[in-house]
């Protein structure tokens, strides 16, 4: 099948790294609405944007930029070509997935929305988990990862010059969790916050990590950790872009009887495994396509077989 | 939806409580073999099998104490109801999935085999976690949990008067799936065996001792401990019938570049749990057999929104 790349940054190039690993894709290319000379992929070819009807393409991968990128995005190539995007602003999931399924009816196409790990791999098992223990509660930590939103809230700090902020899931909530002790936790009982600090020459770094760790909404409801580290440490040990998280619900199915489901990623890099997710959905909306399916899914929608190369009978054989 | 229970062991019984939890659910009753009036069931009406055709059914459980009853109930029972199964004799799934799509197809109903935690939930995550990661390697623990056949095995031992055999996940052999040092783990490396074995009166301890860890298959290749306890004991610690386990995939998206899926089961009663999922699969195959879907699938075949009583709109605003 052909896969061909809308926009071009973190996702976009996992996107084309995830499409060579598969045995059944082909990359058609990546399409930019900057100059496509000033775009340098791992070696797909670069198009304009404005010249994309010239091409064959069975699936679309949305990688724009943001969530305000793909309201947009979104509806604009629905309208021709199967799309498959990540989009993550759960708020307007709703008004998003109604665009879409509008202008995919309209015009005949299969749009896939919030594919990747959460919203995306997280729901499934949520939904999962949900089904099969309706008695029970869901928790979702997540981390390590870093978030962008709070490394910038930290750098706007005067005195700060860089810095970096993991979130990281503690351990005892996780261990509460599990053992039904969970109810009441809190986002910031469930997380530490820690931030990685380069400091301008002569910055009074007690001020900076009374600034941080105060901070309304970002860290004061959490306990949070702040190291001070020079330019060339952050250069050095913080390039990566990890993240992960775990889905955990502990559901009751009788007095007493309780059970654990589980679900959890370590990833060394958020982009490139969301790209890898995005690219298995391309497969799926591709099946899906070919079987009659129009309009708007999600990951909830289509039977998991479409996401695998492998016939109904090897599924059966190999991992049933 | 209507649904019935056809065979009662530990599973039926787990099916009646389940579907107790489900808010869309209606149990017609317990279909048996046996007299009727020597099942004593939770609260559930038993009637006998004979009488199965008087009584309106949208999906029926087939709960057949083994693989050999399933291979014949499920036909039997696909050319008059839509059916659920938990199948579970790896070797003889394309065999049995045959059957059941033959007979299903030529009487118009759906019917859904090998339902349950492995195969089902681990079978689906497996799928998943190696469409996303195409390139790595994926890991089954089994765990804690009782082993019947292994159990069985020790019970056969001259001098044994009761037995369990508890199989355990090796904590370095999951740390080293994790880490990337999984490629050459065996079963035996994998998991350790924990039997707690009540002796008769003047056994020889040392001789039992050493006829279960040199037993060969059951036990030589693995790491063995043996503990001796008393008939009250046994009856006391060993009444549960907790398993679980864990399904681990390490993938490579770059060089060097790795990412860990894991999905884990912590179950206090596996007929509990797995009657769970059963039930969420039988709401699935009516969904499906609304939608006009007949023949044999598996939990790959479906849309998981069918397993959840939720809304497509619900599923997005809550769970998306």
């Amino acid at each position: 099948m052909k896969i061909a790349i809308i926009g071009y940054g973190n996702l976009g190039r996992g996107v084309e790294n995830a499409v060579r690993l598969q045995p059944d894709m082909e990359l058609v290319g990546v399409f930019t609405r900057r100059n496509p000379e000033t775009v340098e992929t791992a070696g797909a070819p670069v198009y304009s944007v404005a010249d994309i009807d010239r091409f064959e393409i069975d699936v679309a991968v949305l990688c724009g930029g943001s969530a305000t990128d793909l309201m947009h995005q979104g509806p604009e190539f629905a309208a021709r070509f199967n799309v498959v995007d990540s989009f993550d602003t759960h708020a307007k999931i709703p008004e998003h997935f109604a665009d879409m399924e509008r202008v995919s009816r309209e015009n005949d196409t299969l749009s896939m929305i919030s594919t990747g790990w959460d919203p995306g791999l997280f729901s499934i098992q949520r939904l999962i988990a949900e089904a099969v223990l309706p008695q029970g509660e869901t928790f979702t930590f997540w981390g390590k990862g870093v978030s962008q939103g709070h490394s910038d809230a930290v750098r706007r700090i005067e005195g700060v010059a860089n810095a970096i902020q993991y979130t990281i899931p503690k351990e005892e909530a996780l261990e509460a969790a599990r053992a039904g002790r969970g109810q009441n936790l809190t986002t910031g009982d469930k997380h530490l916050r820690e931030c990685f600090v380069v400091a301008e020459e002569g910055a009074d770094l007690e001020k900076i990590r009374e600034e941080i760790v105060t901070m309304p909404n970002y860290f004061s409801d959490y306990e949070t950790i702040v190291n001070f580290i020079t330019a060339e440490e952050l250069a050095r040990d913080h390039r990566g872009m990890p993240h992960g998280g775990i889905v955990l619900r502990r559901g009751e199915t009788a007095d007493g009887v309780n059970h654990v489901y589980e679900f959890g990623l370590d990833l060394d890099s958020n982009p490139q495994f969301t790209a890898s997710v995005n690219v298995a959905c391309a497969r799926a909306v591709y099946r899906a396509y070919q079987e009659g399916t129009r309009g708007c899914v999600t990951m909830f929608d289509l039977p998991l077989a479409y996401l695998s190369p492998k016939s109904g009978e090897e599924l059966r054989k190999e991992l049933l």
